[in-house]
């Protein structure tokens, strides 16, 4: 990038945001996937004016500009496609500018950590529902760019769901505000929900209007252990068959198990080769009474061992746990590839036979969890890159698997987006006619592609 | 319309269902509006290739296409904007497809009236939650198009929330399929709710795939009468703020609870100003304890009257006295204007004031009721149209109402949408910016502007 631009940018910026320091952009060349390309600077801007100046700036010198939360994404959004352009971290902007309990809606800015909005909102009785595995150290920002899930999608939905009105800084640089600040509103075309999930191709989130709901009285939280995947995976259809859906049904196979069995009672999960965390809300009759017959229902479904947690400090480290599988998962190997497809609930089993499957017949490490109450499996391949075989055997499983994913009804991707890394397997599931229009809409907002450039499909 | 082109039509769709007489073609020349359009022929197309056939046709021939439920909308979306044109008609595709008990989908055809659908669905103990007051006659394709709300909205959301997936034919004739068949999947640009609520302007939708939920095992519904209208609002957003967020909370004024009262039990009626139906679900023993929670709140609130239904024919009265409103308000006029405007919660004791300002002030006749849970108030003046004053006088009230609604951070259409009658305001919520990116995604999706031209925004 040339020397005039970079210090325009910090003619913006002030020259202590604008970081060109090797140090501060390596910091910012990766996310939690493989991917790292290193931008030519990272942006620090303080607010909505200062993100418009540097989009119009862009899009005069024709450089790529790449917006990024906290940098929690799976799949390479917030990372540049090819070496250089700028990251513009939103991560200054960070008030939460309002939460009205009459109106159960929250005004916050993208650079909000989720875990810290929902402590807020639960303080005044509250509840956003959106729990990412990240979310002590995501943004609400990010999460609305790649419309992020989580352990509670099952009953409550997705992060579009919430959101019910956008301030967004156009590629070109232009400001728009989109949506309503009211439980309904159909005036225009839903420009809100179009920018929710676009992965930050199609305008920089400067504020969001949140939905929130009353916080449920209630929690129950138990664990059900099974001594197959099969039968584990067919206790969650059932669950959903009978009609009491949980906030949440949380599946870990025996190595994810093993990989974060420092928080479990290990006198437990040693005999486990499945386990469901499952956590029902309501009031506390209610939650009781579903309790007991899911204890009921998961022993019918041959669980070796049923949990109900006793105390706050349980269930918190049980979600310790499961919150931090994905980290842990390096024990077993210095690289993972992770994937998140989505399966009708009830084809579960049928996915988790196919996942063994694969794990007999390619002798890798393969290790999966996730979010069984909506057919959400994280899928994960442990392996040292630099291992050419056991590289070239993972990108065949990962073709294998996304074409069953689609055959049983499926999607490649639950809540981590395309990005970089399922740039390669979007025609598995959107065909030339749709990925065409959808292109069309990209070069409708971004006519010079200078926002995060060749992310979703490629050009 | 050239004769050639009426020949070809017929071709198309076998002459039996291209219909050209005056009486067919003045039968489709209005919706539920007050706005009304000769097209130049009715088609009735009996699957998806025979409207790509005929939307090929239209960008060939540049004849206009306005897509057609039931015709129950308010803004005259399914109305010709000028005389001429084809209606078409999706009555034929009617057919429920599937609905899978295991994984809660269901996919229809655009046909389906949602009235039948809901009774379908309950048989296999699901349920769909949105419910237009025209459930009995609209259909689902209708409500989609048009993102239909309903009293169920104040807990369950829109259309818009239950719509997985589409099958569209696209302006161009082409056909797509959008979302998924999961209850998660973030895989491109989300075309499903942008096309879903463009009121038939950016495709004709085909098929959907709908969202159900487990059916309530229990509904409690109530009646609280108030001796002030402003004692009835105060009431409602007293109620959301407790944090138990009924089903149902509609609003009804003295003049709409006089033009329905044959429904209603008399000797109660006669002194209300203002009444509410308040309806809870969940299990039996919650719906109960809810029930006396908001008999309690009301009385607070300084109701004169609560009283719970006994039994299911009285609370089918109380639906059949509320659906009926709409119709049945032409006792007091034989022209109506309908406005849904929206505002926040806690702000409907304002906007209630505002309305009685302006009758006070107009001295037309003016009925409000709707879903005053969400904040969705149906605003009618009853007049006669040919009075010329009368007329002029409605106009400067709307021009009020909208200012004010905006003011209030709300809406001007909750669920109705823009149509034809309400294109003169769209800018008091949209700005030039937003307007002209939505006017691009329209020429982007229709180069031709074939397909239900000139409604949402003017070109």
């Amino acid at each position: 990038m040339k020397k005039s631009i970079l210090n325009r940018l910090e003619g913006i910026s002030g020259d202590l945001y604008c970081k060109t320091d090797m140090e501060d952009r390596l910091c910012y060349s990766y996310d939690s996937g493989y991917i790292s390309r290193i931008p030519d600077a990272v942006l620090f801007p303080a607010n909505t004016d200062e993100i418009s100046q540097i989009l119009k700036l862009a899009n005069r010198e024709k450089f790529s500009v790449i917006p990024r939360g906290a940098g929690t994404g799976m799949t390479g959004g917030s990372v540049p496609l090819s070496d250089g352009g700028i990251v513009l971290s939103l991560l200054r902007l960070k008030n939460i500018k309002k939460i009205d309990t009459d109106n159960f809606i929250s005004v916050v800015e993208p650079g909000v950590v989720t875990g810290v909005f929902h402590r807020e909102v639960e303080k005044l009785k509250l509840f956003y529902p959106p729990d990412p595995s990240s979310s002590n150290f995501c943004t609400l920002g990010g999460n609305a760019a790649e419309c992020a899930g989580g352990p509670h999608a099952v009953k409550y939905g997705v992060t579009k769901d919430y959101v019910l009105g956008l301030e967004v800084v156009l590629p070109t640089g232009e400001i728009i505000h989109t949506g309503v600040q009211t439980a309904k509103g159909v005036v225009g075309y839903d420009l809100t929900k179009l920018i929710v999930g676009s992965e930050g191709t199609l305008g920089v989130i400067t504020e969001l209007t949140l939905k929130l709901l009353p916080l449920p009285p209630s929690v129950s939280t138990m664990t059900a252990m099974f001594d197959s995947v099969d039968a584990a995976a067919c206790a969650v259809s059932e669950i959903i068959r009978q009609g009491v859906i949980p906030r949440t049904i949380e599946y870990m196979d025996r190595a994810s198990i093993k990989c974060v069995e420092r928080f479990l009672d290990s006198g437990i999960v040693e005999k486990a080769e499945a386990l469901l965390i499952i956590e029902v809300d309501g009031t506390v009759r209610q939650t009781k009474e579903d309790m007991l017959n899911l204890k009921e229902l998961c022993f019918d479904q041959k669980a070796v061992f049923v949990e109900t947690a006793k105390s706050k400090a349980e269930v918190e480290k049980l979600w310790k746990a499961r919150k931090s599988i994905s980290s842990s998962l390096f024990c077993y190997g210095p690289d993972k590839i992770n994937e998140d497809i989505v399966v009708p609930r009830n084809r579960i089993p049928d996915m988790v036979k196919k996942i063994e499957e694969l794990k007999d017949k390619s002798g890798l490490y393969l290790v999966s969890f996730g979010h069984a109450g909506d057919g959400n499996i994280h899928f994960n391949i442990m392996l040292d890159k630099t291992d050419k075989t056991a590289f070239k055997k993972a990108e065949l499983i990962i073709d294998e698997l996304f074409d069953y994913t689609v055959r049983l009804g499926g999607s490649i991707s639950g809540e981590h987006g395309i990005g970089i890394t399922k740039l390669p397997f979007i025609t598995k599931e959107i065909n030339s006619v749709e990925l065409d229009l959808m292109k069309k809409i990209k070069t409708l907002f971004d006519p010079n592609n200078i926002l995060n450039p060749g992310k979703i499909f490629p050009y």
